[in-house]
């Protein structure tokens, strides 16, 4: 079963709540082809898996290659799912699905093998192959967007838990009477340091009366070019995202001695003025040898889904 | 090589700062003869090598086994290792110990293969192969002694880490501004939930001014045995211990979605008084399905650690 040949090419498929990227990946990672459709994921499951057939279809044509050519599709799709079966669950950004066997209908309508992960643990396992984390065995990839998204790669394989729902770091406690998250508990990473976090936390300082730079409506980005600017609030609310990052990477390291964090999404690009920060904690928090985790920024950027998809249909067919 | 018989019999050690306990063990799990030494470890590494094959010998005796009979030798040793060659780095409670080769040193003394492993990990692997955690695929042992120990059993095998020394989860960040722990951080678990923490936090109160019925010398025994009459300072202070556990386990279950949490050591013996307000804790701060882990209390006591590592010898020489 070990033929893999550089003559064989692989879907990856990134299924997102407003658009589905698919691309044309080598055995090296090297995108041929690619393309975006917007998901519209208000027509509900059978329309966006139609969406999604139609992109491999414009991809494949885009990319010339002969269907006998391609070894499979691997797609990361948002909410809890069953990776062994290939069936979501539900997803929150994705109206109407509960139970949508997408791994067979994806088959049956494509006549490829497809096989289906979480969109954050695969970003993690294209990071980890050919991204930030390439010669890691052990490590976090962490996506600061709106939510706050993790995916585990341990001795060089993803980690899914007992129920396929590992990774959630967005959910780690980092101040036990913190404010409230999304999830219904206090003080979670998310309600820090996602963008709706750093926007949450803005919003309350201005409205307890702190002076700021900031206008109106505020975003995260906004947050972070008036810190640059030097504005008080701003800079705070930042590096109280960086402070909050590095106590759960701290905990992070300490549970599983990781080689690094890689950190991916927009609130990423602020760069130093949450990741100094961040750092200073795990010195601080974390114990030796655990606190030798590197944290640096992600490589592959919106390509790692696509790229970490592809990878899995590799790994899955041909064991490498 | 896999011709592992109902003959075969394995010799687990438990290496302690004060004692050595040493066992044999069938294929089954069961202890056919086991023995104790003083460490006497302010004597040094290589008294200390020599009172294990002491206990080796004794223990053989005592077993009425042939010694062809015996298929190796697993040893959970304190204090950061590598666990591949066999070698401690350091160990905090055994004076002298640095860089020490154990395996080399215990194969030539003994004529045995030996496998090394850190004392919790195998504490959780005899836990998982015939204790608490029977069955179950991922889970964590925790106990909560002098200090506050973790091993990890990540798909059914332990997991070490990049640099062996994964699950260290009583240095978790429980409280950022918490008090003082001996690892130099603030508000680790261990700080509140090891029998060293709540002394700690108990005489700290005290110091306040709070009323108690609790006599000195404080012991974490007494503060839960006052808990029990009813004493408010100690009822809090038990409490407290059980809700920052519950913190760390849930930021452990959201991390890496276990089926349960094994709690053993001496403070775990206050069973509901902990275990009741953790479980609250992981209702309330960790998202479905990871809350569903099971938080249990150990049972093989403190054979967990013999039998984990004659299990070792099993997995490592027979890949059972």
């Amino acid at each position: 079963m070990h033929n893999l040949s550089k003559n064989s090419f692989f879907i990856g498929i990134d299924l997102g709540g407003t658009k589905i990227s698919t691309g044309i990946v080598d055995t090296s990672g090297k995108i041929l082809a690619k393309t975006k459709l917007p998901t519209q994921a208000q027509k509900g499951p059978e329309f966006v898996i139609d969406q999604i057939v139609k992109s491999i279809n414009l991809v494949i044509k885009k990319s010339r290659l002969n269907r006998h050519q391609i070894s499979g599709i691997g797609i990361g799709s948002p909410g809890p799912l069953d990776t062994e079966k290939g069936i979501v669950h539900f997803a929150p950004n994705l109206p109407g699905w509960k139970e949508i066997p997408l791994k067979n209908k994806l088959e049956s309508k494509t006549g490829f093998s497809v096989f289906v992960d979480n969109d954050a643990n695969l970003a993690a396992l294209g990071e980890s192959w050919i991204g930030a984390g390439k010669g890691s065995k052990n490590l976090i990839c962490i996506t600061l967007g709106t939510g706050v998204g993790g995916g585990l790669i341990l001795n060089g394989e993803i980690y899914h838990g007992s129920e396929d729902s590992a990774g959630e770091i967005g959910h780690i406690t980092v101040e036990p009477s913190g404010p409230k998250c999304n999830c219904g508990n206090n003080g979670c990473l998310e309600a820090y340091s996602s963008a709706t976090g750093i926007v949450n936390r803005t919003k309350e300082a201005i409205k307890s009366g702190e002076k700021t730079s900031l206008k109106e409506p505020i975003t995260s980005k906004k947050v972070y070019l008036e810190a640059l600017k030097g504005d008080k609030l701003s800079k705070r609310i930042m590096k109280q995202a960086g402070v909050y990052l590095g106590i759960a990477l701290s905990n992070v390291a300490n549970l599983l001695n990781l080689d690094m964090a890689i950190i991916a999404g927009n609130v990423a690009e602020a760069g130093e003025i949450i990741f100094e920060p961040a750092r200073k904690e795990i010195k601080k928090r974390a114990i030796y040898p655990a606190n030798k985790i590197k944290v640096v920024p992600a490589k592959l950027g919106t390509d790692a889904g696509i790229i970490g998809s592809a990878r899995l249909v590799m790994i899955k067919k041909f064991f490498v």
